[in-house]
């Protein structure tokens, strides 16, 4: 509720068209429904198309099927569960609509938007091992209505398999670098490209990655301008600011 | 050059109509001239109002001035210098024309662009002390022909002093957050805007910010989506993602 | 044993009112029985309804129950056992009046004690991945005789979670903020009340949070005044030190 | 502004009693003067004696000059600026009442309230390089009407020396132990009291200190229940919690 | 594709000898097959004897065989697998002539190459629970055709077990030198020897070790000339290193 | 082999009654057995009850009881295997007279020596949970001939119970000190005695104990003089340190 | 004061013998003068020649002054500053006669003692830049009345420089060792000798010695028996350790 | 001295050739010379064109001009001194032929030895500010008689710049690859090449680069093969590693 908003709100109290009790529970801010452990946003997705999300680690499967039923009172369309642990969604498929994906570990809920024609997201990733990460953020894109371009195993240290996929690379709006061990990728994409790269630092490797340490500082220190980076291993943080990006209004 | 121009080159090279020895250079994927100690491209600017930009830090005033003379030479109209130290900019302005601000840092040689009329980018701080980085990213957003709106001292300690501003941040099209210490103001700015938020941790602070790894823990944990992070102190980063964002063409 | 005691003690031993042998003994400054591996304290609560703490990490499930019969054979009427494992709590209950909580593993010998009437402890969340801390907290502090209120999933993200309880917030004697990821609750709430907030940053979280440390710096880096920071994951603390608080003597 | 509040003010707007314009302004929460560089609160000080604090690190003499003004202007009876720095204190005093202490590094313009008659707060060093962090905390404290008592160089290396002040330690309602090196102070006390410890880890030492974070890491794993802990030489956060909870209402 | 390779390319397609879509196709830098999920170089082994290699971990049984079928296909003669989990290997043993070794987790598909009779590598260990990654080492550096001495549990505390092989380390072409702990192995060989000296700290020890932190910095810090490093517990990496030095072409 | 000895042997040489290549062999330091995946030393303990180590940690229980059956073949009197797997314990039983404890996960072949003596060791902890490292430390003592004094769970955050073994503590000729958390109890009794003590930081805790960390710079920041410091959990070496400096000889 | 002195003290008063005023004063467990900044231990050195210790850093050249001279009013014999900076020397020269050493930063006030016939300590270096902590080392031992022997740059990339000086080496009752960088001349030191070696890392390096930790961390990791360590630069608790251990009485 | 010298010189003792005195001298594995402060190697450059190398940084002017005296007292043809500051060249400048170069703070004493006509080494940066310590490793490379080509600023942020220079990097023997910031072009270069990568962090960046840590992880986290690693910043290191390589003798 913007300034405006609550102006108008004060010139209905004062005019007597909006009871002060009722007035009283405008104010606060947004809606939600309290569930004692937690508290379900509801008409967060105002906008056409934008589906609401459940980070599901450290969630039981119980807590989590009773946020998806709480939705869905609420007629939430799409609803995306990330993190979903696969014998929760064991449990959760028993009374629920859910398409689960064992590979990025998201369940959806409800049916997937159609792409909605603005430009494409690419996810590309340095290796193989990366692809999970690189899931979590192309379908949660998906889930938000964009038109997702994967390019994988696509690593700075064979430069040749990055370079045969140059037109799809120029062609993107905005992209997400998926990468673990030395995390180049992000730099390299970020000195080809005039669109804004989301850099997900991954914590495959081992010894010196200490857990993606090395991807996610390789990513902060890039020379490259446009790039900005998310947490590690947050596939999920990407993928819904690439959409985000992806559909900036017109200028 | 992406695959189709390729074609288009080796097309005309088959058809006689490009040499050899032309086509070669050709190939080499963007112009730039040699100083020896560094590279500067030229023609990068293709875009109407886009600047050059130098990193100032680690040069000598002389490679700066070599680098601003160069870039001149190719005709930029508008030249970024970062990080210039106030005795390099004394250097440079006995043959440049420099305007130079002491608290950023920043020194730009040639002519302002207008703004462009595209939406406003909101540059908040959670501090005073954040101001230089968050003039830094102001000014890289000026000269890429941006408004800004800029929002100092509004830290979540004392929520109402940001509150007191929700209506410039709700129209907002990019924020920029920069804050030290506990780094919070961009989760809290991710967790009220639906545009991409962009945070630059800040060295600002003592004790355990650790040199401002406390902020870019924070930052890089936000559970508020549409939040990804540069590096500490980063307001160049900061800034020109913000313009490369605010200026995503329609959809 | 402070200064006048001991002054008085020796006066005693002087009168020969104590004998030597006895003096010696209660010189030993307080009365604990050694059980080899472990020192049980007794008479430590000498004040009414204070009760007795086990921390159960790292004691096998034989070793707390000869702790417990201890106390027991010492009279104390509450006991508390944090940490508990599972399997540990299948094997007291055998023979102890065990009451065990599977969210925060917290286990209770003996009865509890009446909420004794002072201010209100407030017990915030900012996800529901954190409760099991906060529950550790929550139960400490009942043990203590406090009443808590418990606000979770209250994260900075969606402010107005937060805002709608603002008058339970503004109510509280002490604070106890748990949060993992940026760890921003504690500053928040910090800022918002007059009262003591105890941070518990708590490892949940994944990738850059490092097992807690993104919070805990985050907390240590509060710029809100007030706050003050306990070991990640340490809900007893807080709750300890929060009853402490609250039950300051008036002034 | 609490809920009831909030409800009262409504009901002011419905019965005309207050224009909505006037309603607007008082709804954000408190009131500052913002100076640009700074959003100066004012009348924060509601409660008698509470002064005004400013953290002058990271700030020109000129502007803790100007804020220094604008909170005269505001009436403000005793204001505390923290970290100044020797040459702004030189700067300030031309045109405001400082009273500067080298070794603490802190100022205060306007008279230092009278001591209240509560209980008294023990401030504990480890050695004599704590105490520059120590006098923070203890001019803070005085500043907000506390009675102080000042133990310097007490550390667990020579525990008599500790020892030696067992009933002033005892008789404190608050401590604040502030020690570098190992930091084991915090504990010791800790195990001696009834009272909370409130710990401030210094930066003191050399070489595996890192900086004050053995001291940081040592105080966060005390054993000793009641203990809790502000940044790295944060001697303010401590004397302003110290005095938060000594002034604690009766129950 | 050097220089003067893309200028004959070039001037082939001039002269009508080249068509374009084909030069489109070779000025991709290398050939590789594309699974999808995995990018496969192929051809990369022109030189004679040499391998291909598929890092194992991270990737499923079922990937890693589909690349062995591919790698095949294509007339790979020998093809090295690291870190492949014994599970997987009983997978792949199933269709493919793996043979498999348990301590160093190598396995290898189709015939070792014979000794090619170019100078020794040494690969030394500081304990015994160095050797599977020793192994790793030296089994790659054997499939690459070199002749490998090993000489394990001569770490620096027992001076006299080194000295005893002094006459096997100076003839040495290249060195490779496991050890966890203190990592001080390579220091001491590189003060005996000429040749260059390849250090892989192991993440074998315990406590302050931190995971091979301990001997990583102890080896990037090592004093002694020709010494470098590669990544904790790599293996894979000095045995690969070694073997390109050893079979540097006469000078 | 010391230079006296060298010389003498070169004499021998020179005299002809030592052959050259005798000579050869003895200038290889020390003897050992060699079995491919260790080097087994023998004679080692040429002084009088001097045990033979091995550390289990890395070992199959094939490998260990490898080395037991050599150092039995040697004559070994006494085997010390630290780091024992309780599996590994069952395997070596079968052929071998192996004692085993569970706790400190310490096995024994052979006769235990008798006390020798000489002043004794007292082996301190923090909490119960230090035990096991304790345990490592004491029984190494032990195997060496050391009288032992255990005091267990007499951590800093109960003074008195430390206190009340002060004559036990001022008595010991050298203390182990072993204390996980804040560390705090080396500095303790390091400021109490005047004899060395050897500080073990322990892994136990939790959060901000980093895996040992905060007791490990806790201790090596000891302000108390006498104090050093092994690694995280290294029971064996302060036992070790403990013995050899517990038998030094008079002056 | 240990038990039986408590006892007899007890008795004493019982008798009458020693008043109960008198008797709370010797209660206090040892004397010191308290100067408000800094207590000062007074007859500490009830044993021959033992000196007391100043530490120098973080104290002013004032302090530091007071001290000397409240212990010279006490009649200690030797007084010794470690950490003493050069102005601070030339201001304690006017009025002390102070012996002031550049190198080590080392001052001594008052007559050295005679060297006292016991065992020699030897003190090395790996480097030319460990010497003045090296030198702070020695120079204690010696104050303390050691026999001290300095190897200074044999560090182990050069294993010769050590080897020949093996037999000084074997005739050390305890050795120093310092060294930065890889730290491993600890590790090869014990491995050849029988006595206690006390590590000192040095922050001597650069990049990625990280101030210390590498030496630290190696040095720690130390897989010879007999090393322990203190704190990175401490070359007064090395040389206060090395003297108690060569004072060890005849067993 | 390796077994067949040491088998030879036992001889010649034997047949009185050799007398055992010396003997014992030649049995010190090499020369050197014994300054107290440093011992000074002589003789090592038995191999043509082999330069002796002093270390700077840590030592006075006085020390180095010592050294150098020494060495060329031994007739060495050519000093390398690294990490020489200005104003201890200025002061050598004084007494020996020095030639300094300010970028790299190199100085070199004697002749310069030929170019010896083996392949090329490559010294590649990624940025203008990683100079000094690419200048560094070409310097020590040239001093040791390599052919050094520079390629300086071509960083992986703009491809192209790297690309252009193709043909030259795929000519080197070896790769020397300096760079801060990310440090992704070790990565790159090492992706595109079939020789060996000496990778070099630089300190070069600010924040998140951790005085080099960002560019060492991930370096050392490079999934291209034939990549090593030095310290941070240790030209001399990788000079000295890539002439070693790039003189291996014709296998």
């Amino acid at each position: 509720m913007d300034k405006r908003e609550l102006e108008k709100l004060l010139e209905q109290v004062a005019a007597g068209e909006v009871a002060v009790k009722e007035a009283l529970t405008r104010l606060r801010i947004e809606p939600y429904r309290d569930l004692g452990f937690a508290k379900v946003d509801t008409h967060r997705g105002i906008r056409q198309g934008m589906a609401e999300v459940i980070y599901g680690a450290g969630k039981t499967a119980g807590q989590i099927l009773r946020i998806v039923e709480t939705m869905r009172e609420e007629e939430e369309k799409t609803i995306l569960i990330t993190r979903l642990a696969p014998e929760a969604a064991v449990f959760i498929e028993k009374s629920q609509p859910l398409v689960y994906d064992e590979i990025s570990r998201i369940g959806t809920v409800g049916e997937m938007p159609p792409k909605d024609g603005i430009g494409k997201i690419v996810v590309a990733t340095g290796g193989t091992s990366d692809i999970p990460v690189a899931e979590e953020a192309a379908k949660t894109a998906e889930v938000y209505g964009n038109q997702v371009v994967r390019l994988y195993d696509v690593g700075v240290a064979g430069l040749h398999r990055l370079m045969d996929h140059l037109d799809e690379i120029m062609e993107a709006r905005v992209i997400v670098a998926a990468a673990g061990m030395e995390g180049a990728l992000a730099s390299v994409l970020g000195g080809l490209v005039d669109c804004p790269v989301i850099a997900v630092p991954t914590s495959v490797g081992y010894g010196a990655n200490f857990g993606g340490l090395s991807a996610l500082l390789s990513m902060l220190n890039s020379c490259a301008s446009g790039v900005s980076v998310v947490n590690i291993d947050n596939g999920f943080g990407a993928g819904y600011l690439a959409s985000m990006i992806n559909h900036m209004e017109g200028k």
